[in-house]
């Protein structure tokens, strides 16, 4: 275990050219409940899974609204997920002030970037323990970036984020030919049938959904309540999808397959992860 | 015991994504006694057990109004609560003296949270120790929040936190139905009942109570001790809570399952705590 | 003794959710001598024990005056004090410069708390090693306030800290009916009594006695040696102070059960204390 | 492993006088995937091999856009590297600014290389993770600089860092003589060959290619799409690179040769290696 | 040896409540040569050992004057002593421009006090590492103050400082009654047997003396060589003191009774010390 | 191997009076390719080695000119002389603007050295990783100073740092002598045989030379490639440097005799280091 | 080796009451080269034994020029000494410009104890590791002071810092009673002695000598290489010191005594250096 030696400090690279601080932050994200973003040509929703609780008020914390034209979906811990949403929301403010316009989504996401990326090459700081889908809609259309602890940023057809997210991904990766046509409801309905592949065979009865929408002459909105029971019910009509027929049949196997249980003292990060996360 | 190496700084990770000290601060929370918060369509309260003490001159430093229209009841460090009450109603004037209205709650409880956020994100400070019930009333009616060491806030129907406040909660869950329509001395009866399900086979009678009142046309008010007392017998009228049949029976047992023994060496926090502190 | 990787810095969090080095700088309170401070219904009195020692000029640094209506009895270091009292006097002065009246007790005692918890909280400094009583009198009556190091405050009706004030403030709860309608000296006699019960079989003969009176048309004042010795010999013709039979009658054991010789090695801290102190 | 002594810290030096941390962080850049420059008499090209995936919608971060004469290819962290190239684009609009002319860049990369010394010298931060290839064209021809996280700046013909480009930097070599009078496209096949060549026995087919070019009469561009798939085709066409034939015939044992499977722990960096990062 | 454990930081409490750097700090006191002060109704003196060396030509760094009506005699580090008495200067000087009169003495040394208790409770300072003697005259009289590395203030009739000052002190309190009506000559005549004491079977012979004198019409004086050789003839006249016959008679078991021996590793200090440094 | 508790940081003794970190950083300078300066009456000329790469477009990064009368040859980290040289830079720009007339060498050094020094007794930098030989002509004639990590200033004659400098410094000091009036290119000769001596018995034919002139009538000038060639083809028709016959006939236990080789773990620097490093 | 706890960082004090960070630099003094400073009744003389060197070019560095009537000579880190005398020279010309005349010497030198004091306190930076001589006239006459790494000031009539100094301080003690009417030649000469008494068996044959005078109407002058030579040979005339014959009888004994190799892992400090350094 000679890695530990490396993992206490944010401004410790390890032999091998890691930032395990930084690696350990992305846990956190895989430890929230999953969401899932995606696009069609006109507009991008955001889909979160809401564990119910009796006693708790209101469900809507997992998707926020920055600003008129965007809003974020997170997983992770949610004190941290607030205070950027804080911080990014007088920053849409400032920049229409100075500007008057909206703040264009791909420079909206880089300063974000940026201002996390400081939080990883800081002494004094921990890096943000939340990831970040970004929905947003603007001259150059519709856009959904994923935002992580890294500081990465990436510019997503859809993306998927949070526990058990890899069955999400592979749902909108076999499906993605097909969304950019969707209209909204098509999309929250793929959104939601993602996030069923990625509860294996927990079915979706006890659990609450939340959408957001944002896209052509269409403001950010997060949909209420019967908005999203309707396309809940919706989906069902879909039936149950089909995520990876392996994993349905062996589904303890299946769960150990994935990249939730491996962490980070697995041999590697899956190739995939090395794209979207550290590497380039 | 790997976990300790990542367990002496606010701003280190451990490999599984956690950070250790924040839930150090919340266990804090857990040896305070217990409180609890609930609200009716226009009221909110909230009661808090005191353990009498006869050479004490007066009770009521766990629940500390802030402002005309919302109070707080504190289960942790006093000393913690005390500051961050300071705090609290500067913010308050301020906020009357710049916009010559009330503090919405919903923005108050979320810069006190981001408040509380940089503590638990910085290096050279630890994370406050106390956990908080906000009740208060304005334009959108009656507000319940939660708001802990890990900087969550957390809108709820009823809560219950501090020691063995499990128990609580079960009482307030059970009979949530029936808090809707309540008046402001049922509610606190019901507070007061939630309370004595935390206390076992102890009696109600050498504990004192201490309980707050804000709704319609009604200021945040501290009960005085007459009424607190006209409220215990009130509640005594009500019977013995039956909170957990199991846990009666065989209450030594019961109390080891509840999640105040179990404290961060658990293979995990309870699914709801997941939920109300730190996942998302 | 896992407990020591956890008490080498304020602002760590140990996993049971204590501060340790917060309870070992209140173990610096309990190696000062006794004081004790208790009230009537018109006056509060503070009654401090002195080591006589034949090179010393003056004794009078145990109680200190801080404003007309308010002073403070200390027990720890003497260096903590001063430099404490010295702020708390500027912030007196402050106070009737701006507001032009006396500096209100209960505000003041906060003010006086906030200031001590935030060597709680900070990297670079140490909690303060000294406990205060602090005796007013405003237009709220007279006061006998309790602050710790651990930045708790306690409106009290009467109280002892410092070396075996266990003994001495079961003295006071057993007498306290009786202060209520006492005029001044009386209750230092009650002082002077209940640290003679602090001192089990050492006779008063070789000790020195320090007190000061507050109270209804009665500026804050230290008491001369001859007012002392006066309250000496009226508090012999009281008789030897009953504490604790058992304890007189096997004092060793006895002062072994002393909260005193248990330190922070014990289980955990009385019930008593736990109000006092630290919990809430 | 005495040396793991005085890997912890930037500021910390080895008795053999070297900086571990830094060559750490040299590991970083190895971890990317490969990126080459090369230039001719008139023209600077950059290439860079992109992992594909289907769910990210664009993948042009690898090369980016600096100013209208210059652009950046990088290997390593891209949250480092994007900061940077923010940081590059300011310095370059207010050289604009200030000298009413594009700022030269010789000049440039030494002040980028002197921000990455910063992070090498001191106490709070680490270094930047991120290796750059700078390609740009001034009054001085078309230039191709080297920069990586030791801070050292390299003046290159032809340059090529990340994964494997060991083998990368072998073709470069072998057919450097026949760049000077490339025309762009032709410069880019080599490119593209060199990066072939670093890939051993992989095919090219489900790779992409990324490329941007600069020179005279010639702002700084990343080719398009289309342009990328007609350089590959034409590459193709001049066959598959021979890079090194004993490595191609053992494949396995060639890898395991490449400077990539060395690391640090190697008994010392390869002789060529020693010139481009900290020695002179 | 536990307390190892916390004694590397000024900040950090000892689970007993001990501030070990502090106490380490007043060793040093005990390290330098010893100094004595004692008063009488109308002058305070200060008389202290100076070891003779051949190839230094001043010796008059052991007692500095601050002010005309105040000078001081130290005991450990001189340059700690040099920059504090710096300090003192400029303070008096400060306080006479804005008071247009002298420093009162109580004030002075709270002052001082206050000053050196700063470093006890700071990160990034130790403590002093003298111990001072202060001696002065104002309206309240002739003033002996001990100030020490605990940042205590202790207003005394004679005390005694530095190597084996334990005799010292003995001497000065079995005479003590005998100094109210000394003139000056008589009082240092005391401070030299009081040195003398310290010594043992030492002679007088190849020792300095160093003395200082103030009262009342009688600015601070360092006395000159001459008057320390008339001084120390008239006090051989008063025959050889005798401190402690036990002492005498079995000096090496007497010196490892002395507390300049006993050190920090003893089981506690002696009570009188105990009064002067740090409990009260 | 007690030092090792002594090396960690800049500002850390080790019992011998040694800073193991500052010795450390001579390392690097030795893990540089060597470099020679040496002077006549009239002129100063820096010579130094360069490894040869066919990727590298150009050579000149060892060699810098400072400002018109002087210049720099460097060991050991390029990125910090870079920056230091870029400091210089700016220094002798601002020292022409307030004085209008060039910075005395001297003074520069001076002013070089204490930058340098800086960083070895701070607690947040590391100090310089970089040997420089400078070269100068001012009113007082030519110059060669050494600046070395340890910010020693020594005004030489003729000096050779870096790899294997020892042999360079034994051929320099056996012919100082004829120095005195050779011309320019006998001086650079002279440089070219000293390197030659260092290498043993590898031959010149594949190693570049980079060499520059300061003098009388003669601003600092970096030598273009063909004057470095006409100068090599000069030295090769002085014959091989006889500098060590012992160390050419056993070169294996040579070279390990070698300052280079012996490093900090040897019994002690050799003496003439001694001189001219760190002891005065 | 308790003692090494306690050695790593200037603010902890030893259980001893030690600084031994400052005791190890005191060391730093040691390694230097052995310089004397003494005076008559009108001046005051520097003597510096210089290691001699064939490529250096100068060798004045060991005594420095402050002011008109002032100088230093040094032992110890030369880059420390340079960054300290820029300081000095300074603050002198600040002292002119303010008061139009010279800076009284005992000011001065408290003064720099005063700087130096700084980073015995500080965390942030390390003790100087040089050693001083000043010499200086002013109205008071002439001066010799001594300045240590433990900022200890001492006044002197002659004193030898540095390498084996110990036996040069034995022959300044015991011709001291000859310098008083010396002229500037035969203090020099004196000097010369003292410092040959230091190198045992050495011859003076290839030694250095420097040396500098200040004094009445006669302001601070280093002699140039041909005075040294004359007082080289006139010290010659004396005949070699008789130092201490045991010494020379048993050179390799006499060595092992010197202080210089004893170091700080003795049993203490020599009592002559108790007084000089640290103990007062």
């Amino acid at each position: 275990m000679f890695r530990n030696q490396y993992d206490n400090d944010t401004t410790v690279w390890s032999p091998q050219g890691r930032l395990f601080q930084v690696e350990y932050a992305m846990e956190a994200v895989k430890q929230g409940t999953v969401t899932v973003g995606l696009k069609s040509k006109d507009y991008a929703v955001l889909v979160a899974l809401c564990r119910a609780s009796s006693d708790v008020d209101s469900l809507q914390r997992k998707i926020m609204s920055v600003d008129a034209h965007m809003g974020i979906s997170i997983s992770g811990l949610t004190a941290d997920a607030r205070q950027l949403c804080h911080y990014l929301r007088t920053e849409c403010m400032a920049y229409r002030h100075s500007y008057d316009t909206e703040y264009p989504i791909k420079r909206f996401v880089e300063s974000l970037g940026n201002k996390m990326q400081a939080t990883t090459q800081s002494y004094n700081r921990r890096p943000y323990g939340v990831g970040m889908l970004v929905a947003g809609y603007d001259v150059n259309g519709a856009h959904i970036y994923q935002v992580m602890p890294s500081a990465t940023v990436l510019n997503c057809k859809s993306m998927a984020i949070g526990s058990r997210s890899q069955s999400a991904r592979t749902y909108l990766e076999r499906n993605m030919e097909s969304f950019e046509n969707c209209d909204m409801d098509e999309l929250v309905c793929h959104g939601i049938q993602a996030i069923r592949g990625s509860l294996g065979n927990e079915d979706l009865q006890d659990l609450t959904i939340n959408a957001a929408v944002v896209g052509k002459d269409m403001p950010f909105k997060v949909l209420t309540d019967s908005d999203n029971q309707r396309c809940l019910i919706q989906a069902k009509g879909m039936g149950k999808p089909v995520v990876d027929e392996f994993v349905d049949a062996f589904s303890e196997k299946g769960i150990s397959d994935d990249d939730d249980e491996q962490g980070p003292s697995g041999s590697g990060m899956p190739r995939s992860d090395d794209v979207s996360t550290t590497g380039s």
